[in-house]
């Protein structure tokens, strides 16, 4: 060989710092370039609204530098550069430097896709020139940290009622701002039990956040003046939450397989071409419920394809065991938590599924501070399987959707989790935790 | 018959209460009487350190009281009732009520054995009147409260470095008191790897609890002084916690199998003798990693003995899925915890075993507020299997131990752990849970 065995990583966020970390550490010869887009890379985009909220310095997002990256772990990161097409029968890659306007191409011996997602805006007529705003990379944080320093914005509205809008609330509340959510559907959070739902909603309203659904949003004018079907909002801040789109435009004449633009991968995370491998917001990923892929943006799933990814592509790996779906978020002092199938998944997979819902305290009877949580199984009648399970509670309650990630991961039935030797301590849990009181009144129902 | 299906349940407590109310829920006609040697029942005695600290109202522990167990549940329970012997072949117990001193027989179909443990009180020569407890049950709880209100003691001794004590130093420190505690051995928390001790230790010494290892309490005179090989220490609140031991004695004509003074059990809680069931402190669990049975006395343990005991007295049941060892307490702001194995125990059941022990941030990189925690992994190195885990950290990072029971009870490898579902959100948890950078660290030593 001319030169050394090249691994080119396409994004520099979780993903692909990932990836490229795992292929230096296991073959410290190769050369591993990182093409990002942007001015940066390895950053907790999770943390952004925590970092709003609280005043940080946006570099306490970055976990690591472009310049840590080549000077500790010797890749290549060029910032400003840009993968804009990928020949797979040459292996190489056309990159545009933003910095240079200069184009050029760079061969590999394997890719990484990493390239992650976009924030969708919706077609609406925007004719403000400032105060509209998406919150999905770190320059997105940036510009709405300055904007919020230098206005002081004080009535925010945030458009989509999913899990960014709702942490942006808390903090934006942080910040002293009155708060409205716009949600276009009926009801926010869909494939959670409306009675969860129900008690996050009242959580909202009993911390001054207005939420409003069933709005179409027809257009933001000069005076940040939001349009709807259900009239006028006066704001001096808007956030768009409203899904996103993964950035895999580049790709269009490759021929890496895709379901609706995230590329498909294999439990390795290669894609349908030899030697080209992707992960993160722009790819799917494998469900080990489902037995098949899903498109789920998440920054765990990122983090864990890029490293498996990257260990991959350089040396006999094992198949990915699957993410099974687990999600949380706080709002105020509630979390919110989902593992596994809704009730209606689990239907439409086939299951003869019901599900139960409880509430119980958080903490022993008679310890002075005390909790709540809400908390539903999905399982199956026949085999008494669990098949997914929600929470909304004490944030300090919240952590039980790990035990039941866990749970789903072995396909414990609900008699297993009966079985389950959780810890007891006042401060901690009562005697008889929520997870098998659920699992309590679960049980009556499986073979009958 | 002449009468009704009679199930006799002796001691009042959590193993008892939970087995009479079975009983009761699946046989409305079955006649179930409650011997119970005090004047409580059904009580959270774990609460009780909190209760002193927080000057709780006592009957904030009590969950129900006898006269409740009677009008809702239909259970005849009998305070000042104690058992005094249990003839198995004419299937009676003798009873002493204290009330009256009067003694008599009952007769019973079903009886289940839950009187509890006392605590040791190691033999020194103990010549104070007053201001020396223990703290077992609720009317130890009440003498300390009395005590304490009435004398308002600043210093405060504890005996005994365990899980009691620890809590208990928590809770007198919250009152103001100044706190020793004096253990025999020379260390504290045997089975705990002693890099976790060390930082339980420190902890003590910055919340200015004194701890003193390898002490031989000798007496403790008149005025409160405790002599020891180390010194006297001056005193006005002396708290003994040595250990306990299962109020067996009046079993002691009958057939019923015991190891060390504490009843053996079948996976069912039946004794060695038919129609006699036991559980709670006063009886042997069943282990799921050992396969045997153990004494492990503790609050959830004896609710579940209890609660399938009674069940399986009056119908066919589940075997018990067996418990894992799993321990939890609080010690000011940190949790202690562990579940399944030490490697020392791990070592002695034949495993090729290893431990690794690493230390993590429990929340987001950059996220305002911080946490850590210390987590061991015990684990056979042929298998990979985890046998173990064991923990000290930030109080609200310690539900990990739930995790690693579940895993434990599903007998997970160290493969299987790095390829769990755990959630990520900045305000709960890095994105690499601790739980998997401990499993990531663990791997390298796998079939080595």
């Amino acid at each position: 060989m001319d030169r050394a065995f090249r691994v080119v990583v396409l994004g520099g966020d979780a993903a692909g710092m990932s990836a490229a970390s795992q292929v230096k550490r296991r073959v410290k010869s190769a050369e591993v370039i990182v093409l990002e887009k942007g001015e940066d890379v390895s950053y907790g985009a999770c943390g952004m609204p925590y970092n709003i909220g609280y005043k940080g310095n946006i570099n306490d997002l970055v976990v690591m530098s472009a310049e840590d990256f080549r000077r500790k772990r010797g890749i290549d990161v060029r910032l400003l550069n840009e993968a804009i097409g990928v020949d797979v029968k040459t292996k190489s890659v056309a990159v545009r430097n933003h910095a240079t306007g200069r184009q050029y191409e760079i061969s590999f011996d394997k890719l990484f896709i990493g390239t992650g997602a976009r924030a969708n805006v919706p077609p609406i007529d925007i004719k403000a020139k400032e105060g509209v705003f998406t919150l999905k990379v770190l320059d997105d944080a940036r510009k709405i940290k300055a904007y919020i320093d230098s206005r002081e914005p004080s009535r925010a509205l945030l458009i989509g009622g999913g899990f960014i809008n709702l942490e942006l609330a808390e903090n934006l509340k942080r910040l002293g701002m009155d708060v409205i959510i716009l949600e276009k559907l009926d009801d926010i959070l869909p494939g959670y039990e409306r009675e969860l739902v129900n008690i996050l909603k009242a959580h909202l309203e009993e911390n001054g956040v207005k939420l409003i659904t069933g709005v179409d949003v027809l257009g933001i004018d000069e005076k940040l003046i939001v349009k709807t079907n259900k009239g006028d909002f006066e704001a001096d801040f808007v956030n768009i939450a409203a899904g996103i789109t993964p950035n895999t435009d580049f790709l269009k004449d490759s021929p890496i397989v895709m379901q609706k633009g995230a590329i498909d991968v294999d439990r390795y995370f290669k894609t349908s071409v030899e030697d080209v491998y992707a992960g993160g917001d722009c790819a799917m990923i494998y469900h080990r419920l489902l037995d098949r892929n899903v498109y789920m943006p998440l920054g765990t799933n990122a983090n864990k394809a890029g490293r498996l990814a990257g260990a991959n592509m350089v040396s006999a790996g094992e198949p990915f065991a699957g993410i099974v779906g687990t999600t949380l978020f706080k709002c105020f002092s509630l979390g919110v938590a989902k593992t596994g199938l809704s009730l209606e998944d689990a239907r439409n997979e086939g299951y003869d599924a019901e599900s139960i819902t409880i509430t119980a305290p958080t903490k022993a009877h008679g310890y002075p501070q005390q909790g709540s949580i809400t908390l539903s199984y999905v399982f199956d009648l026949l085999s008494g399987r669990l098949l997914g399970a929600q929470m909304v509670g004490s944030f300090d309650a919240i952590w039980r959707v790990d035990v039941l990630a866990s749970a789903l991961y072995a396909q414990m039935t609900i008699r297993d989790i009966q079985g389950l030797d959780l810890a007891y301590s006042p401060p901690f849990a009562p005697v008889w935790d929520p997870i098998l009181v659920c699992a309590n009144q679960a049980i009556k129902r499986v073979g009958k």
